[in-house]
């Protein structure tokens, strides 16, 4: 039986605010859940319906899990349509790693505001191997429960940092990794050289690329239209250029390997 | 001054059935119907305030505008902020130009259900100069002024046909245009080679391509995720999916060119 309090709490869990300040966001329906309970995501506490336990412990034989009506869940719930489980999950501590940062290939986002956008980018990262995912202070929060939702478990395999720009970008040029920025304008995508490893920058929506950002860019990249030079739409959305463009990262990767 | 009835017809502009019988859409806001105005779109009303109407005058000397208050247009308009300029055009004939579809690279979409990724895809597909999008008979409907609006005024620039599945893909196939399918399992999109002609078919969101679709279908080609056998996201998102394969697709053709 779920306490007043615990369902006030939970449903405070749709505003940053208060998941900042309880480091708890929700994770929300089995494919999803089941996914978590096999990563290193720290579930901190987790409700279901009796037509779920049974799974839960044969899954997972030592998991603390609260069993629940429906229509309690339906309380705690932010879908349109209430699952048979929720998970209650613990943000994990966001680590800079400079040496896998150094090593690999890494997406920087410079105040990506649509959360659709950034739960989509999430799962691109995800598809291309791409560890660190990371986010500008003023970006969408992927901890908002509509962002969880629709990266489907994708979020447990990335890493996702919120940062200072400066700081972040600064540090980055200072140890020379090579950083990559899209824009409308720049070499063309496929006669660059890119390099196995680095960081890739997309910009805001709206207004692309900061200048703030810009000033640490060592080259400028643009996915180019077909055929080039035709009338075309003036942009492609943040995160379809970022599959273009890590797609091909990875295709010159292998093909040089 | 708007009548009555013509609100009430312009409100029923969202369901599928009026479009239809009155073969009508609806596009709102400045920037798209400006780009409108130089399109081969039929406009056949253009509602704007005061404010816009010199600016419509200057760029279109002969068109028939109804100067209209910004009250009045909040009650046509389907956008959450009313716009300046609302622009009701004719839904253009479909007419599938054969020799066009076998001479061109084409995108065929079975059962896309879901409004955000048609319109992204029509915008995917003006970058990549595709210009002809076929839909099966169950897609989601472009017209739709949520469809319209995110487009971004590509829909002016592409041809989009709504047909029978079978009637289309079978004549396809008669004429042995390559046909292309994309699926989770297929050969590797980077050691295909890709013909500069041809159909790409992408499949449902939830079930992928359709029995009926397959039986077309001459090449199945995948996107590799990265590194190679690495636990990952299920699948993309579709419309990440159409950008990354008609980018390679556009790729191969320039750099044999």
């Amino acid at each position: 039986m779920l306490s007043k309090n615990k369902i006030k709490l939970l449903r405070s869990l749709d505003q940053k605010k208060y998941r900042s300040e309880s480091a708890l966001f929700v994770a929300e329906g089995e494919k999803l859940v089941f996914d978590l309970l096999n990563s290193a995501i720290e579930i901190s506490g987790l409700y279901c319906t009796p037509n779920l336990v049974n799974e839960v412990f044969r899954r997972l034989p030592d998991m603390k899990v609260e069993i629940v009506t429906k229509e309690e869940l339906s309380k705690i719930s932010f879908l349109k349509t209430t699952p048979e489980i929720i998970a209650v999950c613990t943000i994990p501590k966001s680590e800079i790693d400079w040496d896998e940062i150094t090593g690999s290939l890494s997406v920087f986002l410079d105040e990506i505001q649509d959360p659709g956008n950034l739960g989509t980018i999430v799962r691109v990262a995800d598809w291309f191997g791409i560890k660190n995912l990371i986010c500008s202070e003023g970006c969408a929060d992927l901890y908002n429960p509509k962002v969880i939702q629709s990266t489907m478990g994708a979020f447990a395999r990335v890493k996702v940092h919120y940062v200072e720009l400066n700081e972040f970008l600064g540090q980055a040029h200072t140890r020379n990794i090579p950083i990559y920025g899209t824009y409308l304008e720049g070499e063309n995508l496929y006669k660059c050289d890119l390099t196995p490893t680095g960081i890739i920058v997309m910009g805001n929506e709206g207004n692309g690329i900061s200048a703030g950002a810009a000033r640490f860019i060592s080259t400028r990249i643009t996915i180019p239209s077909f055929p080039p030079n035709a009338v075309t739409s003036e942009s492609l959305n943040v995160s379809i250029a970022t599959s273009v463009i890590c797609a091909e990262f990875r295709r010159q990767f292998i093909c040089r390997g």
